[in-house]
């Protein structure tokens, strides 16, 4: 299958591009881990939030698909107004429907917004910002930097 | 004051340098948020572990240092055996001691290890694993490198 590398300077691009299409104020950032920690922090860093979380979920396991998103580890946001859930890629779109469920009905008072790098088109969901349409299978750094083979 | 510019690329380096010490295993990864989300990501995917936690702290307050170090979003460890708390730099010490602190009063039989890429001799702990002393002001580039003027 052809990959793509995507590196470290094409996310700090992406990152830039999403910042200037987010629109709408946020105090809390929650990126769903592992894949949106990374973005979570350097947003956290960049609109000067502390609040900056992770939420789990376990559904792909690579290589096969489970039948249910399990959601875990979710935060308290009993003093938050509103929050921006990121995430490397909407592609089933079922992990972001499982936590937008699960948070609206937890928090119904809470704004929920959401953002993506990568969003599919036959995903359930679209996030209310993202920046690209994945074209191929993405080798995310974060994935494959750490290897001994890609030394 | 002299600033050290910190890259993604020596942050990959110092992590992999990382993974050579840690010689303890663990089932669960915690990162101190903000600057441990990164590292926490990306040695999950080193790992295989999927449960990776964030854990809050308020403490510096970039200019100023508050009294005292808060906690909180504390994660459920109640089915973890080993944790692997990591930071980007272990400075006074004050967040790693609390958070120890809290973890050992919550979660008795939990097993805590600690990592960071930097560690000053002055703090008052060290963390089971680091990579380097920080001989000037280290500006992270998650910290830098979203901004309009770093473009």
């Amino acid at each position: 299958m052809i990959k793509h590398y995507y590196s470290y300077e094409e996310f700090r691009e992406d990152l830039k591009a999403l910042t200037k299409k987010i629109d709408k104020p946020f105090d809390t950032i929650m990126g769903i881990s592992r894949g949106g920690l990374s973005m979570a922090q350097m947003f956290g860093e960049y609109y000067d939030i502390r609040k900056v979380y992770a939420i789990n979920s376990i559904g792909y396991d690579d290589t096969r698909k489970l039948d249910e998103v399990k959601i875990f580890n979710i935060p308290d946001l009993s003093e938050t107004k509103a929050v921006l859930i990121v995430d490397d890629i909407v592609d089933s779109g079922d992990t972001m429907v499982k936590i937008l469920d699960i948070l609206k009905a937890k928090y119904p008072n809470v704004m929920l917004y959401t953002a993506s790098i990568f969003y599919k088109k036959s995903a359930k969901i679209a996030p209310d910002w993202f920046v690209k349409e994945p074209l191929c299978w993405i080798e995310f750094f974060w994935t494959v930097d750490l290897k001994e083979e890609n030394e």
